[in-house]
């Protein structure tokens, strides 16, 4: 079972404060990318694992698209991303990703955002996702990069000429705890082989790879964000269900 | 143009005193996985894009290829290729990747290893493979991992848990010049994300992406070997060309 640390008051405040939290899709920097990934919603039916507040739930429906179902295991983000709409398209539903059925041939596109390193199984999830979509249908996801989610003690340290992000235990896989917006956060480490790997179990064919870097005017924009040059922080994937 | 180090005496002689030098393909720890990418060789053409001292296009006349071209850039790795076969299935042939020409339709497999980290254009190469090959024809090949040739400085830091691979400069793709063998050899650097979309626009299905690790028994019998876990040393890719 994943942990749910949305529902921790000290995360849940401090969550609620990021950019992408108060604005949506349009602050997340990885957004237009994953967007490309997209087919034009007109019409299909949508699933989307960890929906979190709901802004891509509603992006979908104002898309034209014909269902949207968001899972969450957060009772709090489902709380207020049922506020937030009222759109008969939209359903929100609690769920626990590392045990959830879906059902067969129901979805057309599958999207999760920033949530599979939470889970403790992916082989089990991609497989339930690759049963629910139609033949065709897309699956797209974030999350964080296995750069990122691999080092036993997560951040910079001094290197020859400046500040290297200090990789270790990449391909040893499992619990990482990290103190990122609340004490004693953990993430599941997995390597890129073993995403993809999953992916292929489950029949997908992978049609895009992108590990997500500011662009030359997101990072004037931001000098803060120079970091993301010396490591990739989020992987973004497209397949297909043949 | 690829910088030509096997050529180098001081590189060639050090480079001849590796195990796979001496040993061949069952030297080299990433090759079981590797082979796994290919289907059997019995019949086919096959194409090696950096050849080195032959031992794959050996292997693959062992298997029953129908035919096998070796391509290098290197005179003296050619000299000794061919040196050490009289198969007349195999032809050997100076080429530098950046600029070679393949005719169309006129190989089943295509195979590289750890060659491309040294060519300036993928691209170029990749769509020259994929219009090469037959139609369900394969491509699979290992490169030094992108974790592993990324660093402005290759090596290991004192990080809080001991020592980290110095990861900086992920995302700045170019050149990196190492003292690897001998002094000054350049090694071009690019991402994952390139690599597969290279493969892409090629036209390539991308079938596997492995991230090399030792195996338990490996790491038993070398020791010195446990760097392996905390950062990857080769990324093994197979492809097929619809």
């Amino acid at each position: 079972m994943a942990q749910n640390v949305y529902d921790d008051e000290q995360f849940f405040a401090a969550y609620g404060q990021l950019p992408r939290s108060i604005e949506g899709l349009d602050a997340a920097p990885e957004w237009p990318t994953l967007q490309a990934m997209l087919p034009p919603m007109d019409g299909l039916r949508v699933v989307d694992l960890g929906c979190g507040y709901g802004w891509f739930c509603r992006w979908s429906a104002a898309g034209g698209a014909a269902s949207v179902l968001g899972l969450d295991v957060s009772d709090r983000m489902l709380a207020r991303a049922a506020a937030d709409t009222d759109d008969e398209r939209i359903t929100y539903r609690r769920a626990d990703l590392d045990e959830v059925h879906l059902d067969a041939d129901s979805f057309d596109v599958a999207y999760s955002s920033l949530t599979l390193h939470y889970l403790v199984d992916v082989d089990r999830l991609f497989a339930e996702i690759a049963r629910s979509l139609a033949p065709g249908g897309r699956f797209v996801f974030s999350c964080e990069h296995p750069i990122l989610t691999a080092p036993s003690a997560q951040g910079f340290v001094d290197g020859p000429n400046g500040p290297v992000w200090a990789l270790d235990r990449y391909q040893m896989e499992g619990e990482r705890v990290t103190n990122w917006l609340a004490d004693g956060v953990v993430k599941q480490h997995r390597t890129l082989t073993t995403y993809f790997a999953a992916l292929r179990r489950a029949g997908f064919d992978v049609t895009d790879l992108v590990e997500w870097r500011p662009t030359d005017d997101e990072l004037a924009a931001h000098p803060d964000w120079a970091a993301e040059l010396d490591r990739p922080m989020f992987l973004l994937v497209g397949s297909t269900r043949p």
